[in-house]
């Protein structure tokens, strides 16, 4: 047998064009083993051992408050802004150069319509108002002293993955293309206890939420979610929200368009109608065929995304690589992933990273030996809901060509033969 | 009735001296509904708002790489160095001004032993040698291929809480007592994949780590240990390792104290005897009663801690807080926690926040009515295995004074009557 034949005589292919099954990840070690050979090498001796420069000298000192290698400063958000207007716009969160679920704060999505406000805590306060019986302020000194609960997340801008609805398909990173998502574990108040203190009165079926940027952003939730799962954020990743995602205090919808969950929350109000605030009308509405247009579209879709290999990973060499991508849903959990190697004939399950959370990114990993030869690499996620992540065509089909918003279709890439490099293509 | 009789009358006491039950967590909202009515206020007027002096003008651009907002710089690392030792010495987490499980790459505790080396990863490389049948180099291109895993899962220093172990309780924050510790979502390779390739020999026991600190610093492992769920860690809640947590690459092993964790990593030995290095002989060694010492002790016991109520969290005034911790154990998942604001006379079980993980931490909350008398708090973690968090009195008949390590004694904190001062007792 050829070196080539003999790393792939044990290996058991579950689809099209080189994938293994999963079980590979499970046993740890036992189905790897012997296969991957190619990766590392023989030392030419072993002792003693080179003394590299930093072992010659005592490192840096502790600190008080960390930063990241200097080797590691290209790995930042994209920022992108809407020309002519001071504040607005975006930056994208790198997804292509993170691993696992978490995004570090510092590389947390960002969209505004106004800039980062700069506030205060002492001088804020949030006010509860409208189809109460007791309208309440709390400072952010009483709000801190409320029951809170924790959770693993995702946020999605509804714009997210717009690049993908034009008529070519861009090459860019896939962080550019799909990054205004993030993942943080979050940590805030019910909303659901405020507003029982207030006393919601009869009648009352939404809630306006308002930021306290200059733009004044606002947009109408239903009452129904926000004593369901809403709170006020108080906590990103264990420290308090950074200023980008609303310090002192956010709202927090899980699964529902990143833009309702209103950064810099000032004011509740307790409606009986939404408000049809700008925000709700002119922005975040999906213009459909026939040019009518949904308004108030909340949940984010079924969605996932192979973030390795994509645009500018390519590969080096035939041999086995791990495919690895995250899968989200506003719907609730992630049921399962499935990737095909060979542009959607055939599919098979990937691997998913325990523990699965509702509303949260899953980490999805799927072992593949890439012969060389071309290859088109996708993934769809199935939720629990029964929900399947749809083909960018499909959606078309279904909602035309003028839709900026809530795109959840299926990310494709095309992997050259020989020169294993990746490209974003419309399959 | 009086307005704090009113505020009480519907609440479950499930323990002495104000602890109520944690079905009031689970229901969200409908429970406290009424009884918090202290802590918000009424508005002077609802519309219109006065607007703050950041909703005048824009605020600032998007940015690559985010920072906190500058009314959080208080919280810092508090740095502790040893005396005429360059780069030795330790920073506590301030994990009384934290919330969640998961702790911020900045503000995540360390110990170095002679600095933080500043490597470039392109000169780095790991020997993976010793009783293999072929010793492998791997660089870090070669590494980043092989499959990962994903966990979120504790780091503890041995060290951590010895100032305890003195005669006297010592008045610090919860930070400074029992900071040596945090938790993040690792990234990383299976040990077992690596050293299935390399081909463990018959007779191999144990592995000796080495890291490319100027401090050559080694701990040995038991190989069982390594086969099983230690990792190569690379990716530290979602982004590179930080250089004070072993960038480019470190060893990771859930549950074992920290210090055999090796950061910067760059050998690995199999052998057949621990190696009994300078770093488990002279530190990390547990002397006992009568003077002999306990060597390679290495799972971290079951372990809780109050972090608000803590020093320096005084309470206001007499009324609703809750009382919130972590608990985590080196044996596995917490099974439950227990809370006594009697100094141990009744205890009332927590609520404990899901996903309960194994060898991470878990977020307990316990409701509380603080009458303004005095109270004196602790928590208790019990693990799936059975163990139950000790007493520090029980420690100190079982172990005597001189122990450095391993101190998992349950943290009393004393409320006074009437000003809510916080202070640490051993009671």
């Amino acid at each position: 047998m050829s070196k080539r034949d003999k790393q792939t005589a044990d290996l058991e292919f579950v689809a099209g064009n080189g994938l293994i099954h999963r079980r590979m990840f499970l046993t740890q070690g036992a189905a790897m083993a012997g296969s991957l050979g190619l990766l590392s090498a023989t030392p030419s001796h072993a002792e003693p051992l080179e003394i590299p420069p930093w072992m010659k000298a005592p490192g840096s000192h502790m600190s008080a408050y960390g930063q990241r290698s200097r080797y590691e400063d290209s790995v930042q958000r994209v920022v992108g802004g809407t020309p002519g207007v001071v504040g607005s716009g975006v930056s994208f969160t790198p997804i292509e150069k993170l691993h696992g679920t978490i995004t570090p704060n510092s590389l947390h999505f960002e969209r505004h319509h106004s800039g980062v406000p700069d506030i205060d805590p002492d001088g804020h306060q949030l006010l509860l108002h409208g189809l109460v019986d007791r309208p309440l302020v709390f400072s952010m000194d009483a709000l801190m002293r409320y029951p809170t609960v924790t959770r693993i997340q995702f946020l999605e801008c509804s714009g997210n993955s717009g690049t993908n609805l034009g008529p070519q398909a861009q090459q860019a990173p896939a962080g550019v293309l799909h990054g205004l998502m993030s993942c943080s574990e979050w940590t805030g108040v019910p909303l659901s206890i405020l507003l029982e203190e207030a006393g919601v009165r009869r009648g009352a079926n939404w809630v306006l939420a308002e930021g306290a940027d200059a733009a004044g952003m606002s947009r109408s939730i239903p009452l129904e979610k926000m004593m369901d799962d809403a709170i006020i954020a108080l906590y990103q990743n264990g420290e308090r929200l950074r200023p980008e995602n609303g310090y002192p205090m956010r709202l927090f919808l899980p699964g529902y368009e990143g833009n309702m969950s209103v950064k810099w929350l000032r004011r509740l109000k307790v409606n009986r109608e939404p408000t049809m605030t700008r925000d709700e009308t002119s922005h975040y509405t999906d213009v459909m065929l026939g040019g009518k247009a949904l308004i108030l579209t909340f949940p984010m879709g079924v969605k996932s995304l192979i973030t390795s290999p994509s645009t500018g990973l390519n590969l080096t060499e035939p041999g086995r690589y791990e495919i690895t991508g995250i899968a989200w849903s506003g719907a609730g959990k992630i049921a399962r992933v499935e990737v095909s190697a060979d542009g959607g004939n055939t599919w098979a399950e990937a691997a998913l990273t325990e523990p699965v959370l509702s509303k949260s990114f899953t980490r999805f990993r799927m072992a593949w030996q890439w012969d060389g030869g071309p290859a088109v690499l996708m993934s769809r996620a199935i939720d629990e809901s029964g929900s399947v992540q749809p083909t960018r065509e499909a959606l078309t089909r279904e909602f035309g060509e003028r839709r900026n918003y809530h795109n959840n279709g299926i990310q494709v890439w095309s992997v050259a033969a020989r020169t294993g490099e990746v490209t974003n293509v419309y399959a």
